[in-house]
Parts: C-alpha cells; structure tokens; sequence
C-alpha cells in the first residue's frame, strides 16, 4: 500500500446539494502545496508557511479567474484526521463551485479520493483501529440517540480497548507454553492447563457478555423490527397513522383494506422502530388479501417486536386465538384498542396470556399511547441505557470475528480437559488471537481493509 | 433591528443528507461562552481564550455525554462572515448528529438562525452591500461556469462599485443645486442645465449598458429558453436525446409521437440551455396532438431560442412555411437533420433566410453536434466572457431599481430641455440616487430587507 502515501488526494466531502456552506478536502503530502497553486490571500500569503490549525481567508483562482471566496483550514501531520498534511476548503454551498474546486485541485496535482479514503488512511496511518474506523461510518447513519451514543463510544476505543485486553492476555500465555516447550528442561508446564483454563474461561465470560450485546446492538444500529398484526379492522392502520403522525396508511371501515405490507422507520423515546402495518388475519377468498394474510404471518415470525391490536369493541374470535398462537414464544405487546367504545375485551380477560403487557388504547382518541411507548422501553432496555460502561458489538463483521474467536477458546478448553499436548492449546490460542485481530485490524488482509472501505461515503 | 445584534445564532450550514462532515455554525456575542458550554479539548482549554482563526480538536458534550468527536472553528468579529464572534463545529455529517448538536447549542443559549440570517447580519453589519449578499445566493444556486463568474465578480463588489460612482456624481450635483439655490448671492446656476446633461448624459449612457446587460444576466443565470421546432418525424426527440445524452424523449418512426412538451436542463460549453422539445408543427385531426402543436407554438413564441430541425431528406412542405413564419424575427438556428441520408434540403436553399445560421447535422449519427455547440456559443456571447470588466445584472430586483433611476434620469434631461427651475433637476436627481440606493440596499426598508434574504437556504 505504499503508494498511498505518495498521493494527496481530493474529494468533496459535505452532501450533494445546494446549502450555506461545502468543503472539498484534501489529505497527502503535497496538500499544502497544491493548495498554494489555487489559492489567493491577502499580501502574498503562502500557506506553506503558516502554522497548523489556522484558518486562512482568500479566494480560490484558477489562473487569473476567481473561482470562489472561502476560509482554508490547515491541518499539518500527524495533528490531523489521516495522520497526514490537511486542507479543508470552505467554499459556498453550491454543487457547481463545490465540483468546481475539487476539478481545480485535481487540475493542479490532486487525485479523486474514493469513498472512505480518508478514514482508510488513518486506519493505515494507526489514527484510528479497525473498529473505530467502522465507528465513524455508524455515527454518520446514526439515527437515534443509542446508535449515536454507541458509535461514540466505539469511536473513542472502548471496543479497541477491550479486545486488546483479551488478546494480550492470549499472547502472554502462549508465549509461555512456546517457551517452556522451547527450553523443557528449565520450564515447567506440569498442571499449566489449570492455570490456563482459569484465564480462558475469564475471557471467554467477556466474549459472551459482548456477543449478547449483539442482538441489542442490532436493535440500536437498525432498529427495533415491529409488527403490527390484529384481524381485520381492529385498528392496526389507525395505530400507524397515531404513531407516525400522519396519514400514511389507508384507513376505511371496509375489512381487508390493507394488503401490501406497510413499512416505516419511527424514533420512540430514542428507540428507533421498523414498523410494518400488514393485513388483518383472517380466513378469507379474496386472493390478493390471503397472500397479505400469508405475510403477515411471515413478518411475524422474523419481528423482535409484536404490537398485537385487538378490536376491544368486539369479543374475541377463532382469528384472535390464530394470533394468540401466533405470536406465543415472542416479544409482544397486547393493544385494547377502541377504550373510547364499550369494552368487551378487558386487560384481566382470561385469553389472553399472562407474558405480554396489556395496554389500553384508543388509536382515534390518541390515547394510551405514552403508556405503549412507556413499555417498549422498559421492554428493550432495562433502565437507562449508560454507553460509559457498556460495549455494544452492532457490527455483524465483528460479531463474526468474535464468534471465530470465542470457538477458538472453546476448542482450548476441550484440549485442556481431553489433557491433550500443551502445542495443542497454542494453536487455538493463536486462532482467538487473530481472529480478535480482525476487529480491530491488526491481522486483516489488504482486500477486507479495501472492501470495508468502499462502503463509506464520499469525501469520508 | 437592534435585537439581532443581542442574540446569538446557530443553524446547520451544511446540507441535511448524510455526508462525511457537517457543520454547525454560530454567530453572536456569545458564541464563544456558548461554545466552552458544549466542547471538551484536551487539557482544561477555554476557547475564550485562544486566537481568533484556529482550529481546535475536542469533543462536543451534553453533560456527561460524548455527542460527536469534532473541530471547532475560531473567528472573532469583526473578522468573520458577519462581522460577529462566530464558531464553526465541523462534526461528522449524519444527519442525526448534526441535528443533535444544533439543539445542544440552542439549548445552551444560541437561538436557532432565520434563512439568510448569516448574510443578512454581514448586510446589516455592513460586511457586505445588498449587492454582493444577493451575489451569495446567485453563486449558491450558479449551474455554469458563466453564471458563477458572474456571481463571484458582483461578490467582489464591481456592482457595489459601480453603482457607488454614479451615486456619487449624482449626490455631488444635487448637493450643488442645493447650495447655489440657498445662497444665489454667490453661486450662480446660470448655464448649468448644460454641464448637469452632461454628466446625466454619461450616467444614462452607462445605465443603459447595464440594463442591455440584463437579458444575457438572465440567460446566464437561468439559462436560454431554447425549443426545437420542426415538422413531425424530423428528428426534434432524436435531438433532444443526442444533445442530452440520454434517451429522454421517446423516439419512433410514427408521426406524432411527441405531445406534452418534455423540458431538460443541459450544459453546453457553460452555457446552460433550458431546452423543450415540442409537438411536431402540422395540420392535424387529433385532439392531443393538435393540443400539443398548438403549444409547441406558444412556446416558441417566448424562446429566446429556436432550434429549427428539419428533414433535409424531404423536400420542404407546407409544415415549414409555416414554421418559417413562425420563427421570423426571432433567434434562431436551421438544422438540416439526417445528412446521412441523400440531402433534398440544401444549405442554400431559396426558401432559408439568409438572417438563421444553417448547420447539417445528423442526430442519428451524432454528427455535426459539435458545430451546433460553437454556433450556440457564438450567437449567446461576442467571444469569450470576461468578467474581469464586464458587470451583468442577473437580478430582477436590481434591474427594475435601475429602470427606475434611468427613467428619473431622464426627466431630469427633460426639465432641463424644458428649461424648468432648477430645484425640479435636484427633486429627481434624488429620485435616481435613491433607487440606486436600492440596488445597494443603503436606501431600502426594513421589509425588503426579510424579504430578500427570507429567500436564501438555512445556515447562509
């Protein structure tokens, strides 16, 4: 990768369209130079000589043409995001001049910088591990305050922090066996599997906590996959609308109205939901309303969440007990909808199962709608989620690392109870090792670094 | 407008799609105490307390909470875009972490910030005249090399300028009428109807190259309205198609394809077109097409540019005598289509004025295109543009404040022709002197003022 350092490289680095303010940065060694070429101060200003972190009022001039006015940030290395000399032009926010300024520095020496560059060269740089990297891209599509919270934490190295823990504690104990195997007759490994299984077993009670943090993390990153199933004309739709704030599903008396699968992203309280609006359940002829039917079920099987909305007007049916069995074994939440009308459906009504939380509601009145929020948070986080302490894995590269890691330190467990050679134990030691590697980047190869890279944006 | 002068403002400058950065700018008396509120560097840093023009590495903190790793932008007034103490937090740009740093500014202290308000404080800091403040717009929103060269130079003042010189001539007679007519027993006025149409003469004649300026001001700025017009099946879509590069229009062999006028933006050689293609022009029995022919006409009609395409593998037809009617008096190009065929349409040809350029081009084989372009360019500017000296009104607003100064002008050659007295001189020479203050914005109201800069993007 060496030619990497050689090239300064150019991108714009503020969305597409027209607003106050763009930047077009640039990053490598002939940064502050290239920027002399186009740029022009008061007096006879060289940015060359100025010292870091300043700003630099001027006008961009591509010969005798003035391009724009802007401000120029200097940044030299390492003091910088990459590690290396920085230019940031602030220009205005217009996508002709941004594209216009980016054509000049690339004209006067720079190349076009691809998606993720920058943050691939503090990566290579050892600005920022491989976790970290991959935390400032989940920061950017952070849509609520949990996957904020959760990339910062990942981005000021709590993840890097704690897998460097665990792998320099597997490296300090093979290196031992490596040793006393090296030199038997002054080291000893006699009951050495005692002591290494205390240490595995330690690591391994870390691995778990964090792999369990998987499933959270997902939830944080993507949100919470909601379904919202009843029979027909129970009120799922109206419940959307309430939700969402707006009309965005199709709301009639008529039976059977909605057949596509409806589907929104809603923050709640922070949580962010993927909410799905499906067909009322229910034996029907009609065929386009039984395949909704039908995935309605399906998305009911794969949902982390149930919102299951009962016609509380009407006593239960056969298509309440098909739901009831449906979602039996799932996270769910029981609406009484319509408490405006008479209730023949009561919260303590002895069909309905004691593992879900009731709540009434009326989705016309827009009532008991803070109480469901209430419970969805209760239900996903027990208390306040503190990002201080806890380390959420939301990446499914990661995981995977670490699931190849923690069968690793399993394997050593089985040589140490199977009293198997020491030699034994090394080799999967080393197989955690690297595969903890993999998450921060210290072992990974040149193509995965390529292909982690290529999925962030533009000017990144 | 003393309150905007007490408060401190914040708003997100950067457009609101994710992207690698963001910024959050503020600008007020308190920007920088606001700022300290929120960022944790390293070490016990005040940026209070450092250099205005530096850039500092920290963290953006609610409380406890981490919010974004982040630079801050230092700039004290009156050395800032307003003039005022401003702070630029370049975080990173996902939408949601800009927004949630925009409240956390607003939540300790700043107040969110109007459309336009940044420029509008420079404005009414006097950073900028009313000229250059509607130049950043114009540069924001510039899709071609001509209109941002246009806009950058009425950024650099040459319109504040210029106008500023004729304001000056114009106040320094006014104010010598005045004082000849206080004080006749020393100065005369005797034959100074003479010397004053001079200096009005000079002042018209200038005027007036600025209002011709308008019309290319406009086509630079939004483009030439431009409709191809021909006989049906002569290749006006395949044009279209060719020129933009894409298969826009739908293109057949049957007569009559196009109805609904398609309209595209396009670049040639910087100079934006505005480009319609239109019903083929014939006599026609049915409904839609006739509906179309008789629009393509209508537009035809306000184009400040026809391209003309013929079938040059026909003989000309009743169809064209028509259109040749129809383009008579206006900008126009002949385009005899399809040269790859055997030609029936001649470049000499009797029936052509002699007033149109006429090319050969064949849209089929994507010829001639080239010679099409250069035409364009031709016709639209005398040689390359110069914005070096030339001035272009591109506004609407400040053209019509000239029309208005011009026409006062001019019945201040009137009174003087008439031989009036010469207090009715001073009474319109005023008159000019305001409405060119309008253009600058030194004589205009404060709801002008909110309206023209109500118009700009957030965070400008």
């Amino acid at each position: 990768m060496e030619q990497l350092y050689n090239s300064t490289i150019a991108a714009i680095s503020t969305a597409m369209s027209n607003s106050g303010i763009g930047i077009v940065r640039m990053s490598g060694p002939e940064a502050f130079q290239i920027a002399d070429r186009v740029y022009k101060g008061k007096k006879e200003k060289k940015l060359c000589e100025q010292q870091s972190h300043t700003i630099h009022y001027g006008y961009m001039v591509d010969g005798d043409q003035v391009i724009d006015e802007v401000l120029v940030m200097l940044m030299r290395g390492p003091h910088s995001y990459t590690g290396e000399d920085t230019v940031e032009i602030n220009c205005h926010g217009g996508v002709y001049v941004v594209k216009r300024i980016l054509e000049l520095l690339i004209k006067n020496g720079a190349r076009p910088a691809e998606p993720g560059e920058y943050t691939k060269r503090a990566f290579l740089n050892g600005r920022l591990d491989l976790s970290q990297a991959e935390a400032v891209g989940d920061l950017i599509a952070s849509q609520n305050e949990y996957a904020l919270q959760s990339s910062v934490s990942q981005l000021k190295g709590n993840i890097k922090d704690k897998i460097g823990e665990m792998r320099e504690k597997i490296l300090y104990h093979t290196a031992f066996i490596e040793t006393a195997l090296d030199d038997p007759e002054h080291i000893s490994v006699d009951g050495y599997g005692e002591t290494l299984k205390k240490v595995v077993d330690e690591i391994i009670e870390a691995m778990k906590r964090l792999l369990d943090s998987c499933d959270d993390g997902r939830i944080i990153k993507e949100g919470v996959r909601t379904v919202i199933l009843g029979k027909p004309n129970a009120g799922k739709s109206s419940l959307l609308n309430v939700l969402l704030g707006e009309d965005r599903a199709i709301v009639t008396d008529i039976a059977g109205t909605t057949r596509d699968v409806l589907e929104e992203h809603l923050n709640l309280k922070g949580i962010s939901l993927n909410i799905m609006d499906t067909a009322g359940i229910r034996d029907t002829e009609d065929v386009v309303e039984k395949i909704g039917v039908d995935r309605a079920k399906e998305y009911a099987d794969k949902a982390d969440l149930i919102l299951y909305v009962i016609d509380a007007s009407r006593p239960l049916d056969e298509n309440d007990a098909e739901i009831l069995h449906l979602i039996k074994g799932k996270r769910a939440i029981i609406l009484l909808n319509k408490s405006d009308l008479d209730m023949q459906v009561k919260k303590d009504q002895e069909e309905l199962p004691e593992e879900f939380p009731v709540i009434e509601i009326s989705a016309k009145n827009v009532e008991g709608i803070g109480e469901l929020e209430d419970t969805l948070k209760e239900m996903f986080f027990q208390g306040e989620l503190t990002f201080n302490d806890e380390i959420y894995i939301t990446n499914v590269r990661q995981k995977t690392a670490l699931q190849d890691a923690y069968a690793a330190l399993e394997r050593v467990n089985d040589s140490i109870a199977a009293d198997m050679p020491e030699d034994f134990y090394s080799i999967d030691l080393m197989d955690a090792y690297e595969a903890l590697g993999n998450i921060t980047g210290e072992t990974i190869g040149e193509d995965l670094v390529n292909e982690i890279f290529s999925k962030f944006c533009m000017g990144k």
